[in-house]
């Protein structure tokens, strides 16, 4: 199943992708939905109002989750580019809702950065209450995957030691358009193509295959550390080829437009607007 | 004013405290009252339910903030402790509403730690929506104060170069019993004694007046990267005399009691308990 979070004249809604239209699944949004322990059964047997799909307003694919939790330091490749040693335990920071926006939807440059930078990731969304997980538990939490941008303001993001305040800035990252349930693409620790585009040019490209950390294991460590709810996030870290890491350093000024894409589960395709 | 929020028979309700009397102000909890753009008149106008100020039973002061940002290095005392020059800006991370317990609350030792201290920190409790403050803006944004306990979980806050995986732990970090307006502490600048004592004795002790960010400042700082709403928490920092620090190290194992206290704000005291 493809899942997302559509704006509507009234108000966001739950659909299901349904040969290319968007099934309504009778919830305001998919955090409303898989707050239903009974959310698939219900996502897949839904047969409401049909919206069309080709003009879909991706609002984030879920609205406010309680948490989003970040990985660094994850692909091979990106921690060798930017001089670290592979780690033995994931590097992690946050997102708040207010930081998230649509998968199509613009993204504004702050007046504040000249260091605006792209983060192609694989996210994973949580269908079910879960703390302390065993793999199993893990698994079954997993409610499927969506892709983010993770904006990044590298100037702020390097003012002190803590990443946070380059990493949480307002309704600066993407996160869409579907939640694709595991099935879909090969299961709970899938090996797909992750690559960013910036105006026809590939930026980044890996594979999740290549994580150090699994989604599988991440809901594990995360879970033990707080407790993880229906639709919050975590995002499972970028590959090499950030502008930051780039020589010369590439950041996104203003005009651009931004693919992040995750084989099999989607993209979100961002122009970048200055707000001067 | 000096405001809560408590737990009932019926579940949690808003309340102003009115000689030794708990008037509830006919709302669930403050996040909901502080979404009211009246909440002030709301709040010193009420007369409804007396609840009994002596057994109150306190939730978080807000108990499903939509952010908790935390501030390092805000003491000059605690920077020198830790080896640290003056920061330019001060340093953010974040917690959850999940990370929140109230004011008298046990808190729970986890099993994977061995290395769980203390943090005093005034907080500042958000009145009102705000985005790109300047100073005006941002004092008329400051509904109150509050303590905090941050407590961290240092083996795990130390395990990679970001701090929030020791500072994220569920269920960890007291928080309240009051929320207590600007006029009755001295403003939107207080200086006030900070202290924590561990079954007796004085670990921490300081003074507001010597926060290198102000409240204010740090309302306008944070307000640039990211919205603020009403229920929003902003933790100020901690002084010198955490258990980390000191030589030898002490940590909180199970049984101790903690008061972390703000003059004329109020005080948490939590007993720590192990989880086995």
């Amino acid at each position: 199943m493809r899942l997302a979070t559509i704006r509507t004249a009234d108000g966001t809604r739950a659909v299901r992708l349904d040969d290319g239209g968007l099934v309504d699944l009778g919830a305001a949004d998919l955090g409303v939905l898989l707050d239903d322990p009974d959310w698939r059964a219900r996502a897949a047997n839904a047969s409401g109002t049909v919206h069309d799909a080709a003009d879909a307003d991706f609002a984030p694919v879920v609205p406010r989750p309680s948490k989003v939790v970040c990985v660094g330091h994850n692909y091979r490749n990106h921690i060798e580019e930017m001089g670290r040693e592979l780690p033995a335990y994931p590097t992690l920071f946050p997102k708040f809702a207010d930081t998230l926006i649509g998968a199509r939807d613009d993204v504004v440059k702050p007046a504040e950065t000249e260091a605006l930078d792209w983060e192609v990731e694989l996210a994973i969304v949580i269908g079910r209450d879960v703390r302390r997980a065993d793999d199993a538990r893990a698994e079954s939490a997993i409610a499927g995957f969506t892709v983010m941008n993770d904006i990044s303001v590298r100037d702020w993001q390097f003012r002190t030691i803590e990443w946070t305040q380059g990493k949480i800035w307002d309704s600066s990252t993407p996160v869409g358009p579907y939640l694709v349930t595991p099935d879909e693409v090969g299961g709970v620790r899938p090996a797909l193509q992750v690559r960013t585009v910036v105006d026809g040019r590939v930026m980044q490209a890996d594979d999740t295959g290549t994580l150090l950390f699994d989604p599988v294991f991440l809901v594990r460590y995360v879970s033990t550390i707080v407790r993880l709810r229906p639709g919050d996030l975590i995002a499972t870290g970028t590959p090499a080829g950030v502008g930051h890491a780039r020589d010369p350093k590439v950041y996104l000024t203003g005009g651009e437009t931004v693919v992040t894409e995750v084989e099999g589960v989607g993209a979100c395709i961002n122009r970048i607007v200055g707000d001067a």
